[in-house]
């Protein structure tokens, strides 16, 4: 039984940080930190967990946390753990960053996307890029995963095996990715008000949203050069889950259905939360909702020269919370499924 | 481990019965039974078990099943279960009804108010109305649970302890109930459709609902008398959830909360799955979505001299596949909450 | 052609009163009047205005304006009119008030019932409570009205000929009402927030909502007695639209479908905003969105002796702006339809 | 005044065309034709026209219908106008017809998209594409006009001037689309359920949507050149609207912004119906529900040398109903934009 300190609890991602550990047999929640409601109960912010959990609120103190957890999830704004960790922290304890700070390899790469300075470029090295199905093994032996993006999730996951196989022309890369409102986060803005989100759809950061560097950088290192795509998200009226369509040209016209299937079934078939819906099939936020699992089906269009790549995840689980579980589970050596057997709820 | 049937489990009910036996541990599906999807794989009908069950839909032969099973639930349209069902199948097998045809006493009442003929109502006399925080001791002995409606156990629950110690006059009780759209099924009917539900909400069913008499019956056992109650359903722009706002007028005004409050707590302090708020907090659906918990809160309005019960619940949960499961659970002897400890989903 | 002014144009309600009045033949906006966006082009503010307004908002400079228009609107906080509003103002143009402060005669009720002080008690007197189909000859003489809440217009409407005609007991008047979010206006709150509204449904302000004493107040002119009622609002995932589910016992067992069906026609048959669906038949808010209609229908329960009395309407039109828009109609001697004849869009 | 007859009135665009045609001062409505509802009265079927329209269903005689009208909206499932119309029809009255049946020139491409035979191609060459910005004057001079698809208008005027301007690679051109439900039409299917809608986004027709050949045809006018593209329409729980993004590498490093800008402007600059926003601002489908505004944005993204396009129009409106009486207006002399200066609703 391993003790677990959540920094920024009372945000939708660390809310379901909860809701899964809640259910794992092997770790016990012992600090649900807070920057907003410290002192208050927790059961009071998230009423689902009322008669569930009675503990207050503590505040984001992560030199004392790292004294008593065994393990940190950081779900917190951007630039925030960068300012704080250091290798004292990580010689105690474990940590999965939600947040971007630890993501991406070249600080300037990640200074100019997000736009403030980077306060520990020391550690950068240090970290894995928690995307469990790719690094699994490097993830083992860190102290500290960056765990990746929820668009990032399901971009890379869907693109991973057409482009380490050289399936697809990579300068043709285009990722159109929808999302529910959930990935906006709990804080007050007009603009994600319910009237405002309701029956409307908007494309949003067309062109510079930050997890592209992260996209391009991963499928860099699966391509084995650079790698530059077209990224752009959209808000759609739902409370959960990210639809990623993709697009890419094929690099030979006598690449067909079968060779992506079997892409697909080469890197992923043995990967318990990737379901492959195989061709013509497309995946439905639907079914996925609540769980871990990453759907993915792609269609071949031979009118175009085109493969249609898509995949379908619960952003706060698989694109948030699931995974830093996944992570989590991978860095203690427990079974990597251990406590996220969440079956999707539909409807 | 028993093994389990479900006569129509390709209903959203009969889904959510499989959900949560799929993670029930002392449980095994054995008979996906279906109408209109014999021979198709259930996972291509409900796509959130693509990978988890392999299972193809079987037809609802009774007879067979009951040969098979240990227990069977059935999720069927009105009437259907008592024309097929006998003492020859309940000597071999439990059955937990979701329909509404065991549930009632008085089979012209029945008639009545459902438009149909009985066709087994000698068997009436030997099921019990499974609502099992108030009939715990006779549901664990018997071969036949009428599993309570979803408005009827969110209303019921509502106002029992409060007509159970005589705080109101139960001739003016009136239940306002508001459900999500997933209590009115699967099948493909005009007025169900995304559009028709969607930016609407209105009422039906005004002094005719069929869950009236069920209501009316299970608070004259509390009252010890006859009951008669005004019931309107609505329907509301969401998946799940039923929320019952129920007003009666206080026998006495030197009735308070603090009454109020200890009747509740006397009847319910110990229920897992009931969560008593207190005076003025109301419950709200989303506080109780993919769990089986009842959220119930009240408010004494000292002007009016009414009390206002409010009652969350998640209506394919505790009101329909949790509940029934609850049932098993209670019938086999297992922990009754064993498979039920379903956290609340939110967001 | 009259000028209007509108104090607290970027609200729901003021964006609709422009709504409505670019269309309107006799008036034109000479004044975007707001708090938080002054020198902001309000097609910025609401984009649906892109090229058809070309104006920056202004301030709230109710004297100036007074001094310019022909009439104001003002959709502000309670209490703000009535610390700004002078007869200065009212002699230079007529007033619209879509706030409470001048709806409650009683001035000590409205203190109470809203927790603030009324800085200008003297001009309630002066105000006519525009509830049109209601007040319409008062209306037409006066240069304040206060123009009636969106809960309070619903409720009303409902029950005011079965009152006025006697036929219900006014001790038992229930109303349980739902409303779309529009209603919680357009400040960011994380109450409010997408995620926490949709797949939810909740009561609110249970006992001690605002609109229950200018309900009671408007029903006891009716009843030439006074009225105390129940009123319980509710939050729907929806965007617009109001509907009421009120309930009443019939004053004497004889009275029947008919008797009601009369009292209806009585009162409303040749109102045009007002449309009677008849017994049994329940109104939708999707029937009436963008419109000015107030459906009404209502169903007899002869087993439990009570009425179901019921109705709909868009909550910022009939219940906010729209119906502002028909008492400047009614104030200025305009046709009370003109610019109102507003096609209820669906779906 | 002319008269004019809707065969199809009962489905969602045939509804909207009722809505905006009541409000039309030249156009009397004299046929509601359905298919399911004959007899029944219009008011209903679509309540929000209850005490405004009093007429009964008629059937679908075209030809007696056209002996009485001046024209005819056919809002129709593929290849039934086909079937029944004629040069006899053609001279008696005009047509604009919302379905697939006269869009594509090539008859051999619509049979192989649409799976079925064409049964009057003599009449194709006969029907201008009714897309009123690009052919206003061929629509002036004709008794047919092919009213186009809500998906195709949104893309088709996303790209023109771009395409037009030679300014875009046609062969890397890419619309991923969205569209709300009412896309999907009224009849009775569980797909389209509001449980399996709502919380959910999903591709279909991935790679051989029916509105691919029709974007193409039309897109290779502009470019005196053969186009093919992808194009990916997508679900979204909401009832109205489309949101169409679409990519395509710049033929040239040096074209920027202002290039870009100034191909929209030279095109729409003076349509009253295309609201130009002009880089970087993305539309949004709630600034335009309700009326027949497509509001289009672009980004130039430098990185990637690639232009994102984006469109936003209500596919009921300016997708179908709202374009079919702009041709109306336009094939008989009318003002075009009479009856369709319809404010966007919002919220």
């Amino acid at each position: 039984m391993i003790k677990a300190g959540i920094i920024g609890s009372t945000g939708y991602a660390g809310a379901e940080i909860v809701r899964i550990l809640l259910n794992h047999p092997e770790t016990e929640i012992i600090w649900y930190g807070s920057k907003s409601y410290v002192d208050q109960r927790y059961a009071d912010i998230y009423k689902n967990f009322f008669e569930l959990i009675d503990d207050k609120c503590l505040d984001d103190n992560i030199d004392k946390l790292s004294r008593e957890a065994d393990v940190i999830f950081t779900a917190t704004p951007q630039g925030y753990l960068a300012g704080i960790l250091n290798r004292d922290i990580l010689s105690r304890c474990k940590v999965v960053d939600l947040s971007a700070d630890y993501r991406i390899k070249d600080v300037k790469v990640y200074e100019s996307w997000y736009g403030i300075e980077h306060k520990s470029p020391e550690l950068i090295a240090d970290a894995v890029y928690g995307l469990c199905e790719i690094n699994r093994d490097k993830i083992k032996n860190t102290s500290l995963v960056a765990n990746p993006g929820c668009y990032t999730t399901c971009s890379i996951l869907a693109a991973y095996p057409l482009v380490k196989e050289g399936l697809i022309d990579t300068d043709t890369l285009i990722f159109d990715a929808k999302s529910g409102t959930s990935g906006a986060g709990r804080s007050a803005k007009t603009a994600n008000l319910f009237c405002e989100v309701n029956e409307n759809i908007k494309a949003y950061g067309v062109a510079n949203h930050r997890h592209t560097p992260e996209i391009e950088e991963q499928l860099s290192y699966a391509a084995d050069s650079d790698v530059m795509v077209s990224f752009t998200p959209h808000l759609v009226p739902m409370n959960r889950g990210i639809l990623v369509t993709a697009y890419a040209s094929l690099k030979d016209k006598k690449i067909n259905a079968e060779d992506i299937g079997r892409a697909y079934e080469k890197y992923f078939r043995d990967e318990y939360f990737i379901r492959l819906l195989g061709q013509g099939v497309p995946p439905e936020t639907r079914w996925v909702e609540g769980s871990n699992f990453v759907d993915i089906g792609y269609k071949v269009d031979e009118r175009t020269g085109r493969v249609v790549m898509m995949s379908a995840l619960d952003n706060i689980v698989k694109g948030a919370a699931g995974q830093a579980v996944q992570n989590m589970n991978i860095m203690f050596g427990f079974e990597e499924r251990m406590g996220l057997e969440l079956l999707p709820v539909f409807p």
